[in-house]
């Protein structure tokens, strides 16, 4: 793979979205190429987490046992709650065909953020928004789920 | 306020549990102490977000017009995402009762976060928390809604 396709896989992701392309540059430079067949397990659910994993070719199967979460393609990334708080990973994922990944670990990840504030600003800001969007949803259920508004 | 008393709430929260003693009474000494009346609006859903509050005293309400969001408490903080995203205000906050709160403002803060490692560790841990908590839930509700589990 060429830096460049690197560096646009990296900025396509919602993570790395607002990161100027010389940090882009940068990380792109410590990713790892993998190859995996299809039903090959990249964590299981447990697993001390410390990488991330973007998908360049191919499709990730993210499950609880038998309960699917996501189906995951080109341009997605998984793993990257792991990468920023070194949990052990809260889900599996497995490769549902022949995948080529970009894996970021989480050590050269932590220096580089750590050096630059527009990545890690760009880090904050998208994981505030996860959190924004979760909270606007749950606002709105509580609503829908109530007759009459609560005014405390 | 005491500097230690400062220093309590800001470990008493959720967002600084993890940040070492010297960082805490570093930010304890940019916090502004602010006393309130009951029925004060702190902030209203749109306004532009550039500071956080911590509750030493009193109770806030959290209200996206009349609907009641949550009643924070002492201990208690608000506002933390626009502080770290500088996003608009996603909901209001109005004093329920005379308070005291501890105002952060989001330059100082962003300065002592960039600065320390250990403040910037504990600050993405919690925010990792909070999605795992908010991913665990929206997961358990898929499960009960299905009466077979989904096998993709």
């Amino acid at each position: 793979m060429l830096l460049i396709e690197k560096v646009l896989l990296l900025r396509a992701s919602e993570i790395f979205w607002q990161t100027p392309e010389q940090e882009l540059v940068e990380l792109a430079g410590i990713l790892e190429e993998i190859y995996l067949e299809p039903g090959v397990t990249l964590f299981a659910k447990g697993d001390p987490g410390t990488c991330m994993y973007f998908i360049f070719k191919g499709k990730i199967r993210v499950h609880d046992g038998g309960y699917a979460l996501a189906v995951l393609e080109e341009n997605d990334f998984v793993g990257e709650l792991s990468i920023l708080d070194a949990e052990s990973r809260s889900a599996s994922a497995t490769t549902a065909e022949e995948s080529i990944l970009l894996k970021l670990e989480q050590e050269p990840f932590y220096d580089i953020m750590m050096n630059n504030a527009e990545v890690l600003k760009g880090i904050l800001k998208t994981l505030c928004r996860r959190l924004r969007i979760m909270d606007a949803k749950s606002v709105t259920s509580q609503k829908a789920s109530e007759t009459n508004p609560l005014a405390l």
